[in-house]
């Protein structure tokens, strides 16, 4: 940690930053430069993150050297995680696994219909919210246990695995019953309760970055996680909220290599969430391919004019194959596959 | 609702789209423009607001007439709803109370210490922390249960009635028991169950704006809290998120004069998170009631050097008495009192 | 336009609001619908677009139904428009050039030595500054006309078109008889004379989204050059200021293919501004390319470590030929070339 | 300038960091913590402001000491500055004069009756403008030099001075003929030629803030008017731009105390352009004034709903006269006055 004085500080002010540090059982090492003098300190920082030292008269500035998150960081791990999902689908390895499916289950035979398709075209994974977060409370809040139920179904009649959203503490146990990963949606990603318990059981975990979340703040929520013991954690950017207006969300995807850089984990994308427009999906899907991604998650609905949750971004199982298609050159032409 | 057509829509198109117009039991009504045709909804569009009619062969755009909220605004309610608190505060009408304390509750002296000194330069009601939600799971998370009792200690001693954060549905029984408001954070917004359940309890809920919530976005999430049975809510605008980094957040305080047009419930402001520096507490507190606020949230601290949380922008009592001092004259200004 | 009236509007308040559009050679049609009225606007709704109908007492809101630009709009011309860079680089068909080179002119050599290894590696056009807009007074702010020159010279030696930034009215003869393309940087594309002018000259112009431009802003910039008479004019993403600060902006991928749609002008990404650190420019690269743009923007210098701007987001030589390899594959795999 | 070495830089790296420190004539000074070395630049770390540093191999981050602005700052200039106008009207001292006047000046008429009507309502200057930057090539562009006469008429009849915008340098001897102050709009705040050449000539100029200028880079751009030479700057907080849509920018009124501290130079606030609606321009306009606003920029026009620019945020005579009633209250509890 970097602690700049201001040119008028004291040196009892000075004094009494640095025994604050020595308290904490860190050592400070004053250097006096051309402007401003400058306290360093020695020892492991994270023991005094916590202390507001930009409030101590005398100062000016203070700046962490180390990253406060740590088991998530690369330095934690050097190698990629890959997390396995449910019969031994890899994310995070040389496959680019799709996740996909209808925003809602609303059916058994929507579901299970979609389910055949998208895994005719090349899907990996079913997607499908039994738990619904709607910003409206006049909105289909999902079907809840049955339409985990529903997503069994068509987990029984396709083999894919299942990923579903949980967006409560008190369904983990429900929802971990049905599903192989634990979706946490962009509105909870600092939930930090339902965080600490996904932590605590064993099925991996998809964690959706916050619509204004930073990086920082993504790598922090997954080290919530972690820190319970879970280590089958995915980054799934999804967009970020700008003043743009013409796409739901701005996909941000230099995301995915700065957070392959910063941590071990995969990092997949959402293009559907992300743009909120169904003609949009298919170019981003393909760019975030080709930045990196780890995986995708896409919204496909047999009859997207009767959605009963975002219509306006789900593709029909034709363009989904058709999307696929493109994306298996693109994942070629990276070295990867679909 | 009002639905653009494309200019090379077909007729196909257009008879499918006031078809299902019509299914949902509403009047579509065509009118032909000079360089688009354009179709009227007539009816309760809230029937409709769930159909993805943007997608629609031949559709350019749609408009929504009507505000996809009801319970919260003008519209539903023409006069002020005044919130009362404990034994009589009354927030939304002449009185603008300032609600005081320390971020976190972290001894029983040092919440009852702060909250005779907030009382005695004028708070109204005791704020402090038991269960802290924080970015970092390595940071402190406050006192649960002890914490509750130790702002029950210091209600006993100053007469203050309490508000304090309920962060998950499970914590709700126990915070009302202690708490004569209960906060929701700007991290749990979104968190709709929280608020479903929130919305079934009888104390007033303070709701806290979203770091990058739309104010639509944020009286939708009233709408929840009043959709369950519960009218006592109060907004609290508390800065969004933005490019700017000199201060945590940026205070919006037009938020505070637009919600007033939109919604019949009172608006506080929270300086202190919005700005994450105690320098700027006491000029945004004085810019709040000058653009109309209701209220005042705001972080004090014995010692903010020492402080397990938030010592940044929290005030001393000192200055926070002082403060107050400028607070009562701009209140005076605007026909108010602090 | 569409007119919603306040459920309280007197007649006399919609009289006058009929009488206002009336008066500009419009038809306004009344319908009433079982929440609000509502105004149909009929004729050409830019005649009527700078009153500002929604102050009217009576009004609600107002909604334009047509876009208020016209010679960039896809509805003006249904064809791609390509635009043609010196002896026959043509942008915005199957090619997808990349025009590469070092943000500053520095030196004769630098800017020649630069110019034959990007050409080398598949480069099209020459890129440098001559001009250079800095945010700070005591930054490199280019070397002017000697920096034109040593372009030209680098021109001559590689046969390479030349791209440079036109920053002032006053320079833009000056520029246009070194420059193939003009380009408008990111700060000027609300120079509106500076958009007037280069519109009234011949040569091709580069505009570059604004740091918060919205689309339909960055497409009114293009307007003002069309409506000049220059209708060579080229899109550039370059990134849009965000809360996110590990890279410099947040490159919005989105954009190329949204205004592909809006419009028949070609659209170039720039990675290298947009995240402001070379080890992102490659994925980004690769994503643009992968999103359907039609060129990038590549800075490479010969020594980033001495580069007099931008040295952080600079490529070497080695490392841009490398990425070169991985375009020309992703180029394949959406069936164009580099 | 504190540079933070990766764990695994090789001495061969830090030597040659070290080195490229030393060349440019500063002390570089290393020293070894528990999980990183650190080396800190002792000297004038404006020399090395421009070296890429962040990309020299085993480097993990660079951290500035210092602010890149020297002249704009509290430690170039410990008092305020104040910047008189006119005949005598002081900005940065206790007086908080309202410039007040239509957007756009449309006729001789126009001008001269509302600055007859600010002035009786208390605006000590008259802002109109001549020329006018305008998002669509379509809108009214101002009156150029018939309409700089026209203001120059309504000073002789009301002794107010002027303010009005340049938005090019050609124009700048012919505005400061007829200007009192020269306004650099938002859309020019990094236009860093005319910032130049506002900075040659001796008329004090108001600078806006740009739409996403961060507050640090706002302060380089009056540095470059500053090193021009003349001092006699404004800073004018006028909105940014964010995700929220209700009102055209979020007014971001901390940056009124920020500016405060990091400069000597006054701040005043235009609540017009900040929210885009008349009916927010008092409540905000107040705020302004509470949290310490030097000034304020205000729109006021004869009749709005002819007006040819921005009619949806001007005030009428009457509500402006209002409005400053409320003003002097606010002005008077802060201790200041209109």
């Amino acid at each position: 940690m970097i602690i700049v004085l201001k040119p008028e500080a004291t040196q009892a002010e000075v004094d009494h930053i640095m025994e604050k540090i020595r308290e904490r059982g860190l050592s400070p090492h004053l250097s006096t430069g051309q402007e401003r003098r400058v306290i360093g300190v020695i020892g492991d920082e994270r023991t005094i993150q916590n202390v507001p030292l930009a409030i101590f008269p005398g100062v000016e500035s203070v700046t962490p050297i180390l990253a406060p998150y740590k088991l998530v960081s690369r330095e934690f791990r050097k190698d990629n995680t890959i997390v396995t999902v449910g019969d031994g689908v890899a994310i995070g390895g040389r496959l680019i696994p799709v996740m996909a499916g209808p925003c809602a289950v609303e059916t058994k035979m929507q579901v299970t219909s979609v389910a055949q398709a998208v895994k005719k075209s090349g899907a990996r994974v079913l997607r499908g919210g039994a738990f619904k977060p709607r910003t409206s409370p006049y909105a289909f809040q999902g079907l809840a246990e049955e339409g985990l139920q529903f997503l069994a179904e068509a987990k029984k009649a396709t083999g894919l695995p299942i990923i579903t959203e949980v967006v409560d503490s008190r369904d983990i146990d429900l929802v971990a019953q049905y599903a192989d990963v634990l979706q946490i949606g962009a509105r909870n990603m600092q939930n930090f309760r339902l965080l600490t318990d996904v932590g605590k059981q064993r099925k991996p975990v998809l964690l959706k970055r916050g619509m204004s979340a930073t990086i920082k703040e993504f790598l922090l929520s997954a080290e919530y996680i972690m820190a319970g013991g879970n280590h089958q954690v995915i980054f799934c950017e999804r967009g970020i909220r700008t003043f743009e207006q013409l796409a739901r969300n701005t996909l941000d995807l230099s995301a995915v290599p700065l957070i392959q850089k910063l941590s071990h984990l995969p990092v997949v994308v959402d293009p559907s969430h992300a743009t909120g427009r169904w003609d949009l999906v298919a170019p981003m899907a393909r760019a975030a391919i080709a930045a990196g991604a780890d995986g995708l998650l896409v919204e496909v609905h047999g009859n997207p004019e009767e959605a009963l949750c975002d219509g306006e971004e789900s593709l029909t199982p034709p363009k989904f194959a058709e999307m696929m298609d493109s994306l298996r050159k693109i994942a070629q032409a990276v070295g990867r596959e679909i």
